[in-house]
Formats: C-alpha cells, structure tokens, sequence
C-alpha cells in the first residue's frame, strides 16, 4: 500500500510489528491517534517508555514488580512451602484471580521452544533451583501450571528431571472438562485424560 | 484486575484506549514489549511521537502530506474538474488502489454525527467550497464517496444543499451487489437499491 506520508508509513510498520496487529489495523489507529488530542500519542507513548526503562522484577519469583521483591513474596500471607511455577505474569493474574491459590509464584519467562530458539538458559530456571536450595528455604512442593501444549509439556519434562535431586512433591494443574463445558463437545484427548485422572468420591 | 506494577497498569490503560484494543490485548502488547529489546519500544514510541507532531495536512485536499501540496493534488496527470469527497486517508488509499480514478479528492475527515458531536464545522467543507470558488477552479463534477450509512448519507445531504449554488454535475458512488456477491445473501436494501439504479446495456 502507498501511504500519503513517511510519517504515517513508519508508526504503520512499527505498529504492525506488535503481535497480532496488521497493516489495516496499525492504519486506523494511526489515523485515531491523528484525530484525537495530540496529549493522547504523548502520554501513550511515555508509558511505553516508562515501561521499557524503569520496569522491574523480583528477586524472588522474576514477576514484573515495582519494588526488589513482589506483593506476593513480601505477604507474610502465603504459603512458602509450595511454588506454582508458571509461564508469564498473565497466569499470576489469572490464578490470583481464581483466589483458590496461597503459595508462591515462580515466572519461568516463557516455555521451552526450539522452534522459536528458546532454551532452558533463557528462562528463569536457574532462579528457580536457587530458591529451593537456598539456606533456610521452606519449598515442599512445586505445581506446574503450564499450558497443556508440546512446549509446555517439555518444559515440565525438562523441569522434572532438574528437580529430581531435591525431596520435592511435584504436581501439575488438573487436565480435564471444564466446568460447564459440554462432553460431547470435548476433544478425545481432554476427554481421554480426564477418565484416566479420574476423582473417587470419598465415602463417609 | 489487579496487576504487578504500576508501569504496567499506566501502559495497559494507555494502550486499552485505543478502537478495539481491550485490557487483556493491551496487556499481551504490554509483555510483549517486555520480552522483546528495548529498542523496540523506543523505534515504537518515536514513531508515534513523529507522526503526531510532525504530519501535515494538503492544502488543497486536506488528505495527509509530507509536503504543502500532497502527490495527489501535485500530480499533472490528474483531472482537475473532478473531487471525489472521501471521508479519510484510508478512502483515498482504498480508491487510488483501484486505478479506476484519475480527478482529485477532498478528505473532510469525518462524517456529521450528532451522536458523536461531529458537526459540519468539524469536517472541512469551507476548505471544499473554497476550492470550488477560487480563481481558475475547474471543477465541474463532485462525486461523493461516502460509507451508507445515517451519517454518511446525511453528508451527502448537507454538502448536495451546500453545493446547489455552482453549477456541478453531484453524484455519488453505485450502490448494489458486490462483484462476486451471492444474490440470496444480499440483504433487502442493497438488493432493492441495485434494481431501482439498474444499469441499462447499450445496444450496439
């Protein structure tokens, strides 16, 4: 496409870099940004920056963070014998939302995928091992909540197998019909996994 | 929902106003900007910052311009007795993508929508008029290129009673069934419009 300025080409291309966004949506914010008060671009694009330069993240779980260490890790609230090990910030809020959760967090920073170049050396797995072998630690217990797809498997796998040293419970997040979902509209192998992981009642 | 920084919070609200961005986008964008280097965010940012401090608007259509006078309204092969009225840059781009138009736009930038407060004094139709009346204008034909919608066709309305006074052929773009279009699947108003502006074949 001929864009009537170089102006507008280059927010285009930029804009249209970020995941998801293509050339026509980039067009139309770019051309909103140009309707709008000029105070609207500046304060957009001063929080990027901000967010760029002065984030943060914890010592502690690698979360993104405004102080040395997180909400979760400074609360005398939570568990720390038990760490929910987890791909991004995303799934912290998704799990706190949940409120079913007292632990702690350990933010891996992505999953493990050769296809995307991602190794064990970029995540934050060293962090981990540390936390658990560090004086007067209390971890009993890790909890994978990684998604239940090849790369998240392999990073369970590969975790796993690092973890077998200490005199850890391991455990990951049940695979199953979601509550409200339908059976028939279920995949096989949710539905497969989810006889086999099957929960006895408890009799009185 | 509550999240882990205060530079992520700022950044998610910021990206969450523009059209069609909701918080949980935003904040994909946001931990994408995270993981990704930095320069990434300030070749974003300065973009953005340019484009809105630094575009300019022709001074014949108004369409967005590096320089005084855009490629369009600078051009010698251009049929300077037809404006086509467009409500956006994205038009202008839309059309010049058919090779079908050889005359000159105008860009009114909007459209009269009580709803939204766009009233004819935000669009600019002096600068049309203007363009209408000056010395050596050739302007014969208006042809409006307007969305069918309420707002669209009461623009067209307020600019067909504002051009009454010159004499212009005014017209408007065919309304009927797209190229390649099903018949059944037309709804009533299109397809009702496409038989009352039916196209009569020329008997040779």
């Amino acid at each position: 496409m001929e864009y009537p300025s170089k102006l507008v080409e280059n927010a285009v291309n930029e804009i249209s870099r970020l995941p998801g966004i293509g050339k026509k949506t980039a067009l139309r914010l770019v051309l909103h940004l140009l309707k709008e008060d000029e105070n609207t671009t500046y304060a957009l694009t001063e929080s990027l920056n901000d967010l760029r330069s002065k984030t943060r993240y914890c010592r502690e779980c690698q979360n993104i963070s405004d102080a040395d260490l997180c909400q979760v890790c400074q609360s005398h609230r939570r568990d720390r014998s038990i760490i929910c090990v987890v791909e991004d910030t995303r799934d912290v809020l998704a799990i706190e939302n949940t409120a079913q959760y007292q632990g702690l967090y350990h933010v891996l920073g992505g999953v493990i995928s050769p296809i995307e170049g991602v190794g064990p050396a970029e995540l934050n797995i060293e962090q981990l091992l540390r936390r658990i072998k560090e004086p007067g630690a209390q971890v009993k217990e890790i909890i994978f909540a990684l998604s239940p797809t090849m790369e998240g498997d392999t990073t369970a796998f590969y975790l796993t197998k690092k973890l077998s040293e200490f005199n850890l419970e391991i455990s990951t997040i049940a695979r199953g019909i979601p509550i409200g979902g339908e059976l028939e509209y279920a995949d096989e192998i949710t539905l497969g996994r989810s006889i086999l992981s099957r929960t006895t009642y408890h009799r009185d």
